[in-house]
């Protein structure tokens, strides 16, 4: 496991993820509110993760915390860090719903409940998605979706990578780099070398030509937020990625949670794209690759359409297209 | 102009390619030895650059030889630097053929008549691409095909946009950073700064987004090499911009010259891609970007098939499909 939180000793520690991969440093939080800063840190991070880290939080402020009144109001104040984070959301107020005067004991049984299943998630989307991978595979992966942003068996795309090697597949990952922030350098890559899947960097631009000479088998990528059509929301770049894959005949998935799937959301054109700090473009890691005062933009994501999109993976299984119609019969009773 | 290689008070300079942006440094050459020392350390780059860098080369040879043979000799010392570099191969040819007893005068004269050429082509090239350009265009480019990769007036691409936007058009230009080396971010941001044109920069994976988004009306970039057929080589990423233009209606040209279209090759199958150091890949600017001992692969180019591109923009005006039958009525006599 890569643990995004862990307990050791009774201390409860947080993985701090902007100091990959040159450091790998857990440090002890001691109550919600260092887990907020974490998550406002950008120390924890990714869907999985902040779902961790709401019942993690949670269970710090039931040993603080003299009433139930104040164990919510210390988890509103968690997903108060995140507006649109659904996970992390829905996780506290699983948490906080309901609690007795016996709340510490009920919100330590709720953290091992949430932990479990979260762990049996992913375990459950990576057998689903393995069953996509052939044995020899050349997998491309963009962005990070693995093990530190999840529970710590693989996250989202990373799960299925990784129970493909479990099961002896012997696959080789290409890892797109994921300018501007480098999750892909910094964290994919770092997991694929504890998980010993082999894997080979490249920068973002560089997938078409991999794919033009027919070196990639297959594609997977996380999700932010799927749409009712299967259009879905993803890191900076996905789209480029899906229109090569198209191109060369390579199938293009995405290993998302029910969590992403948004019936609600007509289409791609509905998602909004939030725009991110152009300072990231101007640098990389902190050293300045641009005359100051060079104007740059940073959409966070960009909108890959359905129709390049070969799958859907999820834990009940993988959906295919027609989506608009296979995504509501899977998750018509569940999804929000 | 932005000149590569410049003569103030009768010293030649050459422009340090490698410490641009943050150091606009010109260094005096005294012999064609360190004008080749400036073409083996990237000082010097580009095709239209490394045309006069073999006539400023042979130009300097003249003054220290003592015989036309030695001056030859010389010549083909600039040559080996760069094996494939077809203007460099001519424009050293074009020099060095046919010298008499008198060759430092023939050579000086010779060497004036080249940078005039030079710069009326990059005109030439600049009035027949910016005839596509529309009034408030955006428009996308890629790498670094501008002033000092070229004689000083715009190299290919940029000449087309700075053609116009000296023609009042009021553009405005999306950069793409162009990883590893970032020529995007460190050249070409650079030059349009200095031609006052309005730009923005982004890192590679984002030209989907802002295609997707309807924000850009035209892409040009440069070539390597065009095959009979259309298909062209150009820095790694042009490939995925060339889908992402198709899939949005959006046209996608390459401003470039005749030394760059191969009648002799039939298709982008035949051009080979020249695999680079990998450390680029795993360092920005010199900064780690991932743990030591990651392996990365660096493929210099990719393919973009003619399918992709609306026009190939040269001298003698905008060539359109079918390639295989214009290309040859355009530059059957002259290509090689």
């Amino acid at each position: 496991m890569l643990l995004p939180i862990r307990v050791t000793d009774g201390k409860v520690e947080v993985l701090d993820q902007t100091k990959l991969p040159f450091e790998v440093e857990y440090y002890q939080v001691y109550s919600s509110d260092d887990i907020a800063s974490a998550i406002k840190e950008m120390k924890l991070r990714g869907s999985g993760a902040l779902g961790l880290a709401g019942a993690y939080g949670v269970f710090m402020a039931s040993r603080s915390a003299g009433s139930v009144a104040e164990v919510r109001a210390l988890g509103e104040q968690l997903k108060a860090t995140r507006p649109t984070a659904v996970n992390l959301h829905k996780t506290v107020d699983r948490m906080v719903n309901g609690l007795s005067t016996d709340f510490r004991s009920e919100v330590e049984s709720r953290l091992v409940e949430v932990i479990r299943e979260q762990l049996g998630f992913e375990e459950k989307l990576g057998e689903a998605g393995a069953e996509l991978i052939k044995p020899g595979d050349n997998i491309m992966t963009h962005c990070h979706s693995g093990a530190v942003a999840g529970a710590g068996y693989g996250g989202r795309a990373l799960s299925v990578i990784r129970k493909a090697h479990e099961q002896g597949k012997r696959i080789h990952v290409f890892v797109n780099e994921t300018r501007p922030y480098l999750q892909g350098a910094r964290i994919t890559a770092w997991e694929l070398k504890r998980f010993g899947i082999p894997f080979t960097l490249i920068t973002d631009n560089m997938s078409g030509f991999f794919m033009e000479k027919g070196k990639v088998n297959l594609v997977v990528v996380g999700s932010d937020r799927v749409a009712r059509n299967g259009d879905l929301a993803n890191k900076i770049g996905t789209y480029l990625h899906a229109l090569a894959a198209k191109d060369n005949g390579v199938p293009f998935y995405t290993a998302t949670s029910s969590h992403t799937i948004d019936l609600g959301c007509p289409s791609g054109n509905d998602i909004p794209v939030e725009m991110r700090d152009p300072n990231e473009v101007l640098q990389i890691a902190g050293h300045p690759i641009a005359e100051p005062g060079t104007q740059a933009l940073y959409p966070g994501f960009d909108i890959t359409p359905a129709r390049l999109i070969a799958g859907i993976v999820t834990e009940r299984g993988v959906i295919r297209p027609p989506y608009e119609v296979n995504l509501r019969l899977v998750f018509g009773d569940s999804a929000h």
